[in-house]
């Protein structure tokens, strides 16, 4: 990609997690140069948060021997409602914020540009732009991994409703007075499909008497994490199968209502539990779509499984940097 | 409003429906001037049906004593899925149509510009702008009758989806393995909620051996329409009064989802139930709606039943041509 401007453009993008932030150089043509992962230490506050966004950026851009004056601009991701003009987090529970400003003290102390956006937005629009090459106007991107978020395109923009609320497929309620879920509400997908939700069922059926050899993998169940449900399949345990199976069949139910809700030219499952297992889960995805789709409205539509993985994030950040530089 | 065009600016929208064609002359201020009604007769085929689209057409243009000459568009709402660039019926299954051209043959007997869209789009259009005096660039319409269709007004504009197929809110499924919907799937918002279960319910009910004086208003329970349940409400019917709560809570669960998942600035309810008795649904679809939605979404958020009744889509086809003359 030639450049216009003698300035080199590189743009970084970064995820900012609960447990982790993760940064990436890319260059103009997105292709990743460096990375950079650090933890949030969130009990710390917004402001040391903050400085370790910052920091986390300088080390991506060390990592691919570059200097922050060829940085244009950043684009961040975080889990929760955002005021992408004002720059601000409404809410993020993870991290224990309400009302915190992110855009104005990382620009001051980078120096550059940057654009804030609710961290499944950012990764949906990763996927579009460095996955499906910015094709599909319509893109629905579920995440599922301790809790379940998505993000949606529509008509080409990405699409955060009236209150920076929208996108929230996690909170879609799937049975009337189901499960609890944490948000407050019951039934919600993610009271039925997260992985927080399938350690419930799994620690309620051991409690039962039931053998799983997620026991054997693990000293203590609570420390659970997709990587072990993806043993324990492996494994063959029955008690696993079964748990995903339902988690499958509830993921399948959910994208049938984004379907019949969105038509879109994509729908992209990504995050934690569907890198682990969503090979395994698949098949029953796809059939309980099937079953709840109107008909007809399936031809022509994508379902994938996301190649990006951890990248989703900080690819879409840096397509949000970039926009924020055109 | 001031005309820029020595023509004067008079619109006809059309709401074509499985047993009626209702079609309203409005001014270039989308003022009402007059309407008329006649019969479907959709079993006399798509040719039959055209020609008396444009017979009310007709009808509707003297009836506000006008001539065909002051008429700038015509916009027209189909029960179906449409592609609105080719002006042409994809499938309707009330009409049993399946790719029907009405655009072109309607251009050619009315000699006036023809734009064609789905009925609850074209509804929710009406709403937006005849009722909400276009303010909201995010609306979502839900409109129940013997089914359950919706619109979604996103970003300002009317979402239609990759298939012209978005929008379906009766077929979201609000229950895994629930009754059977007409679709084909089970579990669909329309299946639980729409008039259709309901008459359902009623007549379980009653084979049942419960009382109802819907037996006494009604000779015969499958002709039992929106108004007769009004009457048994008012008459303090036990079983009405629990079928219609329970189609609330479904419906405030739909809601719920709806705002979750698109967080528009306003959710609008229309269709012949919500005429008849939306008033005495609304405190359980609050309710539950309330119960349902992510803390702090539903702030700022308006949900209302609509004011304009059948007249959403007649309001909105007159939009669209609007739109089309501009």
């Amino acid at each position: 990609m030639a450049e216009t401007d003698s300035k080199p453009g590189c743009f970084v993008g970064v995820d900012l997690g609960g447990t982790k932030i993760l940064a990436g150089l890319f260059d103009s043509a997105l292709v990743l140069r460096g990375t950079a992962k650090i933890t949030t230490k969130a009990q710390r506050g917004p402001q040391a948060v903050t400085e370790r966004i910052v920091r986390c950026v300088r080390d991506a851009v060390d990592e691919a021997d570059l200097a922050m004056d060829q940085v244009r601009a950043v684009g961040l991701g975080v889990p929760g409602t955002v005021d992408p003009v004002l720059g601000q987090v409404i809410f993020a529970p993870n991290l224990g914020w309400r009302g915190v400003a992110l855009k104005q003290p990382i620009e001051k102390l980078l120096g550059v540009p940057v654009c804030v956006e609710n961290d499944c937005n950012v990764a949906v629009l990763g996927v579009q732009v460095g996955e499906l090459k910015g094709k599909p106007r319509n893109v629905v991107g579920v995440f599922i991994g301790t809790g379940i978020g998505g993000g949606l395109i529509l008509n080409g923009e990405l699409y955060s409703g009236a209150a920076h609320a929208a996108g929230e497929v996690g909170h879609m309620a799937l049975q009337m007075n189901g499960p609890q879920c944490g948000c407050g509400n019951k039934g919600c997908f993610e009271a039925l499909a997260g992985r927080t939700a399938i350690l419930q069922r799994i620690k309620t059926a051991v409690s039962g008497g039931e053998k799983t050899v997620l026991t054997e993998i693990l000293e203590d169940l609570d420390r659970l994490r997709s990587g072990d449900l993806r043993k324990a399949l492996r494994r063959g345990d029955k008690l696993t199968q079964r748990v995903i199976q339902d988690a499958a069949r509830y993921t399948g139910l959910a994208l049938a209502n984004l379907a019949n809700l969105l038509s879109p030219e994509v729908m992209v499952l990504g995050g934690g539990l569907i890198e682990a297992v969503g090979d395994e889960m698949l098949e029953v995805i796809l059939q309980t779509l099937k079953e709840h789709t109107m008909p007809g409205s399936l031809t022509g539509m994508e379902i994938r499984l996301s190649t990006l993985g951890d990248h989703a994030g900080i690819t879409g950040g840096a397509v949000l940097a970039r926009q924020l530089s055109q």
